[in-house]
């Protein structure tokens, strides 16, 4: 696949925005060392630009980003991509409506990813923003599209933008990689609360008729 | 509502202290994202300044607060009132001696909220600024008076300036809204140290003659 | 008591030193808003620099600093010397080699204080730095010299430079007000691994010759 | 030993790599005060650069970092070397292929140390970095050379780079002091992590079979 001109106009400004988005992972506390990736799909090409490998996040810039084809391979780009690059493809060659994905190892999240056990709905900003318990995915080894089938199975059908794999860590979608980037910062906010509210006593989830009637009006009347 | 020209004057201070106290927010670690929001009373008229809706700390300034009527109405500004106006509105229209409003949901406070359990006054810092054990209101659905009543009905009578709503998060009030903050920020360190204590065994509440003249000496003799 | 010409010279290196010790305090995470104080004896006279009260630590300077007398009584300044100023000079007064003093309310440190529990010296780092176990003083009430007392009688004796106040928080000493300092940072780390260790389970303390013989080198051979 | 001039050059940038490497330890949370070090083998000589002891991070430059010999005796420099000098020429003297060293007393790793307890493997992350469970060294004194002893057999035959040295603290080995220091960074990350997900219940080790082949993936195909 080569890059036409009308697709390298909007290039530039998404190399942009992936790189800034970047450097919202270390400002939350979501990742350390280079230890998380951020990508966007491209409007128009089936293409996606993703984080290069073992970059660490001070010396990112728009040029640094890479750009990848929906199996994974690098079209443009001065460095290797990110080591989970199939992952990210596999998401947007099979969501459709998927234009953002996140990968972390955020502590508290990828606690509950250790356990295999799924965040239980007990907050109202999780119904708000998950519309249900955070799932857990499939153990999965890296190296074929074992970790993207994981991911796109149990999030179709499925209300939240978040999902733990086991023992690995999260992976976060959204309509855009800004609202994929969000849904990682409140998966880790909501997964360090529930840790802490579970440290001390159980918890009770909300009803589903209030989780339903929240995640409704969040997504809808609220504007999201 | 329409803005008096006296009134005017008045707001333009109020839009910047507000806009100044929002930075405490994310400095205390009280907040991630948009999800926390100060306001305060217009002194004079039945208004007060509040956070806009999605809009980014980083962003946020004297210009972009929006003023708003104390049922919640949208005055004057650039952006819609944070979605947590109503509850705010309540406060200052049935509770005239409050001036400041906080909402966050920083963790350790959510946490004791999850689990419907008030913190317990086992700290001099509790009895100097809470005067007891800190409070949980009802769980209550966003959408009509149900938060605003809740706070309301929760704080009236108590020395505390924080309640807890169930499986949501806290309300802070003030004489001001730096005295608000200031309690968000106490409240966070307090649910904090608590739940830390508690973690490796039991606490002990302070006697009740002990937190009542602590309170009273902290409120009074120190000139707070 | 006046300032003779001679301390002045002296008094204005003091209030630089003790101004800028303050912001090793939230550097460290061991205070939120104004929660927290450093003071350091006048060399050559009965007096001693402290944090004035309610001023935030971004606004602390050489100039808003507080001279007081061993009794606690304001001698030169333009506020009102910190609410905890009759503790620091108790100490001053009845323990002659003492020159620094810090007060905080750093959370792991007041949760061991919450239960009353002393720290046990499972580590070389506390054995180096605290010569044994980290003692708990009384419970005592602020407006007398209780909290002094305590201080005093508690450390009398003790290798440790630090107290855990019951349900109120930690003091400690030093032969400067940067060694006081530095044994407040050092107390929250030690309260912080000590606390995270016994979350998972039991802790050995440190055989009791093991720890004199660290002590011993610590501050003898390694020279502090 | 004597520093000789074709030495002396490359001597120049390894002192501003290892202090430009310290400023990693504070940034990540690894330490606090001056209780952590980070050193570098100087190639073709039995020298190594180490930070000096007692010295801020703030303080620490090119020109403060202290050349030793493999028997841990000052070479070259202004201020004494660290006091944990010892264990780090042990560790170079008798691993000839490693060529940075770390210690730290982060929290999280120092909280398995104090209960002597290896980091099971149960996170990809740890299969990728770590290659198996992290180890627990022996109780050793500071003094002679036990420390160093107890780092070279417990990871003579490992795949991990990082030791707990029982009730004291890890250190981290690397081709590199960069890779040492990276290590330390994902040890505490890990040791975090673990300690989480532990906190709320049992976690599952990953299959050896699995370890080891994300091992051999990270380190050969991945190509670090």
């Amino acid at each position: 696949m080569t890059v036409t001109e009308d697709i390298r106009a909007t290039l530039s400004g998404i190399r942009e925005e992936v790189a800034r988005l970047h450097a919202e992972l270390p400002r939350n506390g979501l990742v350390v060392w280079t230890a998380g990736n951020v990508s966007a799909r491209v409007p128009g090409a089936d293409l996606a630009v993703i984080k290069p490998s073992g970059v660490s996040y001070d010396d990112l810039d728009a040029e640094s980003m890479v750009v990848v084809d929906l199996d994974g391979n690098l079209v443009e780009g001065n460095y290797s991509p990110s080591s989970d690059t199939a992952a990210h493809a596999y998401v947007y060659k099979h969501m459709p409506h998927v234009n953002g994905v996140v990968h972390t190892h955020s502590p508290f999240a990828t606690a509950w990813a250790a356990r295999r056990e799924p965040i239980p709905c007990v907050l109202t900003m999780m119904a708000d923003e998950f519309g249900g318990d955070i799932p857990v995915g499939p153990f999965a080894l890296i190296g074929d599209d074992s970790i993207g089938r994981g991911i796109v199975e149990t999030l179709t059908g499925s209300n939240s933008p978040a999902v733990l794999m086991a023992q690995h860590g999260p992976f976060t979608i959204g309509k855009s990689a800004k609202a994929a980037v969000k849904a990682a910062v409140m998966l880790e906010e909501v997964a360090r609360t529930v840790h802490l509210a579970r440290t001390l006593g159980p918890v009770e989830r909300i009803a589903q008729s209030d989780i339903d009637s929240l995640f409704d009006r969040y997504q809808n009347v609220y504007g999201r």
